[in-house]
């Protein structure tokens, strides 16, 4: 299923448009969106919930999605680019799950139209969960005969423990994982006092340097678009930036390695920037260390402007009120497994 | 430090005697000693909780205390062999962590006398979590500056962020890891209705064939003894079983790995069986893949026993009343990791 793609011009215009419309400052909304083809539900949250923590749905048995998106940090995994089964490394720096149900599309290339599919690429990626399909990656939840009732909880009686409704829990349980109530998002519903001085300032000069162009919204990834319809940005847009040599920023070339259309190339999904203090190290190829750092290339590469010291503190002072509660969550427990699963 | 020891034949003296004068079957505690100098409470178990869920105490940034001690399932990882930094496997099945607290030693083979000393150990083994040396570990923690008021609110103000304190955190959190009130303990508390009857008739065939010798106590790992002292048991016993060719039982030389001292050549800790349902495979090899399985060798090399079908299922079914409720716990939020960290 190839997604809807919009030209960056009309989307730049279109995002101008909705922020205009719909107020510059938003807050991050207190539930996420889900498809009416996938309700979220108490059982299909638990449910979901288990088999994000579960190892054994990779082929070694040590790879979850927990793995490369920690829920107890930034919902990624602190590395550069993340290691699955044997150690192997990917190319890209894990995206963190935190209000990636505010995202219209999934991974950076944004080559999956929603939770759902996005949930079966890692299991069956080689380099990440290492299943050979997702019928075996099925068939070990089915070994598992612990699982059975938690499927019929969630989906009814019947052939339920499916990928598709695995993928379904796990979408669903994603959908919880949402972070309302930062400083700013207090601050976007009329709490004068919720930014401190520098963070005031800070997101005055956030929009002033231009990074509203594509950070806006809610989630400050882009305007409300349609479910499966990705925000993407060219990145770089200034190639002569001395940043893209340095953390060689231009050597992925992004959804072209999806699509393999010559339009998609050095295109990428914008990302959130919430709970942006989290999720160092930053980029797709995670090749800059620290905030500030980020702040600075991201000035340079997309709004060809080099900002002061003061500007990037100030920045990252407001970058720093995106970061909401983490909504406190009670471990699952996994049915046991037998002694022959791995074998 | 060396543990003491006493010789086998003493404990098997010793244990008859405790299992006499306590009554056969006891209830688990609701609670877990703690030594005198590290008494728990709600603050160290907090941060200990954080410790044990942070990979970023590992050199690759990927292996936490929770990798191979899984608390949403059985306390270990359902593989033969645990796999640590970089796929690297190591040699014994991993111990599970529940009701560990209600073990005198700790490891298989008794080598570290508490808790806070078992929690030095896996970081710095080169195939577990790979770091040089415990100044590296709490280098670590001391890099990421939120970690510094959770040790000041469980130690006080200073110089408290050391590794003697990370591992007493660690073991307070692990003496909350306790699964007490599974049918067993109802009924050896009293409630009549606790056991099936299946689970009972079980219960008095594991007596019958001898289990209790070693396996008796409120964890079935053998008598009360004193913190650091181990109760350390010959395996196989019966070294011309079949099972010890076939699962290569005797390959690995157990305590004396730990001592080099003849006399402890094949001794091992007697291990817990509560919660054994969730912590397959089995023996310290993790060779033996089913509870079924691990009855029949238990009974061919420890006791000279062929045991029955009719046996083997009524003990089986016995040891599935040793399952506890497993907590539930809040999962911990751990503090962002500074870009560098890794580097």
């Amino acid at each position: 299923m190839r997604n809807r793609v919009l030209s960056s011009a009309l989307l730049m215009a279109l995002a101008i448009g909705v922020s205009h419309a719909q107020g510059a400052w938003q807050p991050l909304p207190d539930s996420a969106p889900a498809p009416a083809d996938n309700p979220t539900t108490a059982a299909k949250v638990e449910l979901g919930k288990m088999l994000y923590f579960d190892p054994r749905l990779s082929s070694t048995g040590t790879v979850s999605c927990f793995s490369c998106h920690n829920v107890m940090e930034g919902g990624d995994d602190h590395m550069t680019t993340s290691a699955g089964v044997h150690g192997l490394k990917g190319g890209r720096n894990a995206p963190t799950v935190w209000n990636a149900a505010f995202h219209s599309v999934q991974f950076w290339d944004g080559r999956a139209p929603s939770l759902e599919e996005q949930a079966k690429g890692p299991p069956v990626n080689p380099i990440e969960m290492g299943m050979a399909n997702l019928d075996a990656v099925i068939d070990r939840v089915r070994h598992i005969p612990g699982y059975r009732p938690h499927f019929e909880k969630a989906f009814g009686a019947g052939e339920v423990v499916t990928m598709d409704n695995a993928a379904k829990a796990i979408a669903a349980y994603e959908r919880t994982l949402i972070t309302p109530g930062s400083p700013y998002d207090r601050h976007a519903k009329g709490d004068k006092n919720a930014l401190g001085g520098q963070q005031a300032r800070g997101m005055e000069t956030f929009a002033a340097v231009g990074c509203t162009s594509c950070h806006q919204g809610p989630a400050f990834n882009g305007p409300a678009l349609p479910a499966g319809t990705g925000f993407f940005m060219k990145f770089p847009s200034y190639p002569d930036s001395p940043y893209v040599a340095k953390y060689r920023l231009a050597d992925d070339p992004g959804r072209f390695s999806a699509t393999h259309d010559e339009a998609d190339r050095g295109m990428w999904r914008v990302p959130t920037l919430l709970n942006l203090e989290y999720t160092a190290p930053y980029m797709h190829n995670g090749a800059v260390k620290t905030l500030p750092e980020a702040v600075r290339v991201m000035a340079s590469t997309q709004l060809n402007r080099t900002v002061t010291d003061a500007e990037v503190a100030d920045i990252v002072a407001f970058l720093g009120a995106l970061t909401g509660p983490f909504p406190q969550q009670t471990m699952p427990r996994l049915p046991p497994t037998p002694g022959d699963l791995l074998e």
